[in-house]
C-alpha cells in the first residue's frame, strides 16, 4: 500500500501560535494546511512565512473557493502553495479556472465537496475537469452534529476516479488505521494534534499510526 | 420607494489600491466591500484600516464563509463589520452560526445564493433561521460565461421573505435602475466603479442613477 501522506490542519486564529503549531510538528507531517479561518484572518503574508519557514514542506492553503477561481488562488500558487481548495459547491467553470492556475504554477488543485449534496456526480465532474485531488470533508458544524467522513470517504473510492482522494473531518488517533487502510491517499488531522498537550507527541503517534497502517 | 444602499466591491488584490479606490468613490456609496480574493490576500488588517479611514460607512466582508460560521465570522464583526457573508451552499448549522455571532455584535450576516441550485428553497430556510440580507449573486465566472442577477433576483423578491435583499453581477449604469425597481435594498457595484477611468465620476453617475430610479 502506498504510504499516505499526513496533513497537519492549522485553525488557530493567531498567527504566532499557528507558527508555534508548525515548529513542533512539521517534522511528523508533510503538508502544512493553512485553514480558512486562519487564511482570512493572516492572509497572504503568512503562506509566504510559513514556505519560508519549511521549504521542504508542502502548503497547503485552504481558501475554498467558490467564485473568480484563476484570479484567487494565483496569488498563493505564486507564494509557494503547493495546493488550494475549491467549493465543489461552486461553479465547474470556477473549478476548472483553479486547475488551469495550479497547472500553470506546477501546483494541484483540490475540490472540496464539503455540503456537496450529489458527491459522485461533482467529483466525476471534477476529475474530468483535472481536478489532482478530491477531498472528502465532513464541515466543524457538521462535526458538532454527529457526522463523520467514513462512509463518505469508502464511497468516493469506490468510484476509482484515479485521483488523490484527501479525507478531513475529526480524524485521530482511533480512526487513523481506518482512513489509510480505505485507501485515503491524504490524510487531514487537526484538533487531534493542535488541541493535544504535547502536539509534538501527538503529531508523532498519528505518524506511527499511519505507517504501521500503510505496512511502511 | 425606500431608497436602496450602494454598496462598491473592491476586488483588486492590492492593498494600497484597494484604500486608494475607497478613498475617491465613499462618499457616493453606503457600504463598502472588501471582496473575497481582496481579503483572503490582505486579511483582518485591512478591515481594521478601512473602518479606521472611514468610521461613517458600513464595511462588509464578503468571507463566502462554507463552515464553522460563528468561528470565522467572529474576529471581523469584533473588528468592525457591520455585515459577513456566508454562503448559501453551505450547511445550515453554517449560516445559523454567522447569523448568531452577527447578532451578539448588533450586525448583519448575508447568505449569499451564488451557485445555489435551489435558490427558493435556501432563501426559506435561511430566513426563517434569522439571516438578515438574502444575497442575489451571478459570480465573476458565470458573468464569463453570459449570466446576469435579473431573473433570479425578480424570483427572489417575488417570495416576500422580509429581508433585505443585496443584487450583485455586473451591474452597470445601463442596468441599475432596473435593480432599483425591482424592489432590491442594496445594490453591488464593482467593475463599474472601479475599472472606469474616473472612478470618482463613474461613483457619482451610480449615486445619481439610484436616487433617480428610487424617485428620491
Amino acid at each position: 500500500m502506498a504510504k499516505p501522506l499526513i496533513q497537519l490542519a492549522l485553525d488557530s486564529l493567531d498567527y504566532d501560535t499557528t507558527v508555534s503549531l508548525a515548529k513542533v510538528a512539521h517534522r511528523y507531517v508533510d503538508i502544512i494546511e493553512i485553514g480558512t479561518p486562519c487564511l482570512k484572518v493572516n492572509g497572504l503574508a503568512l503562506v509566504k512565512d510559513l514556505k519560508a519557514r519549511f521549504p521542504t514542506k508542502k502548503i497547503l492553503v485552504d481558501l475554498k473557493t467558490a467564485d473568480a477561481g484563476y484570479y484567487e488562488a494565483e496569488p498563493f500558487f505564486k507564494a509557494g502553495a503547493a495546493i488550494t481548495t475549491v467549493l465543489g459547491a461552486s461553479d465547474l467553470d470556477t473549478i476548472k479556472g483553479v486547475i488551469a492556475v495550479a497547472n500553470k504554477y506546477g501546483a494541484k488543485a483540490q475540490v472540496d465537496l464539503i455540503n456537496v449534496a450529489d458527491k459522485a456526480g461533482v467529483a466525476r465532474a471534477a476529475a474530468a475537469a483535472g481536478a489532482h485531488i478530491i477531498g472528502i470533508h465532513t464541515g466543524i458544524d457538521q462535526q458538532i452534529a454527529g457526522q463523520t467522513p467514513f462512509a463518505d470517504l469508502e464511497a468516493l473510492l469506490a468510484l476509482g476516479l484515479g485521483t488523490e482522494v484527501s479525507v478531513a473531518g475529526g480524524i485521530k488517533p482511533a480512526t487513523v488505521a481506518q482512513v489509510v487502510k480505505a485507501g485515503a491517499t491524504i490524510i487531514v488531522v487537526g484538533g487531534a494534534i493542535t488541541g493535544a498537550k504535547d502536539p509534538s507527541a501527538a503529531a508523532a503517534e498519528i505518524r506511527k499510526l499511519v505507517d504501521e497502517a500503510a505496512g511502511a
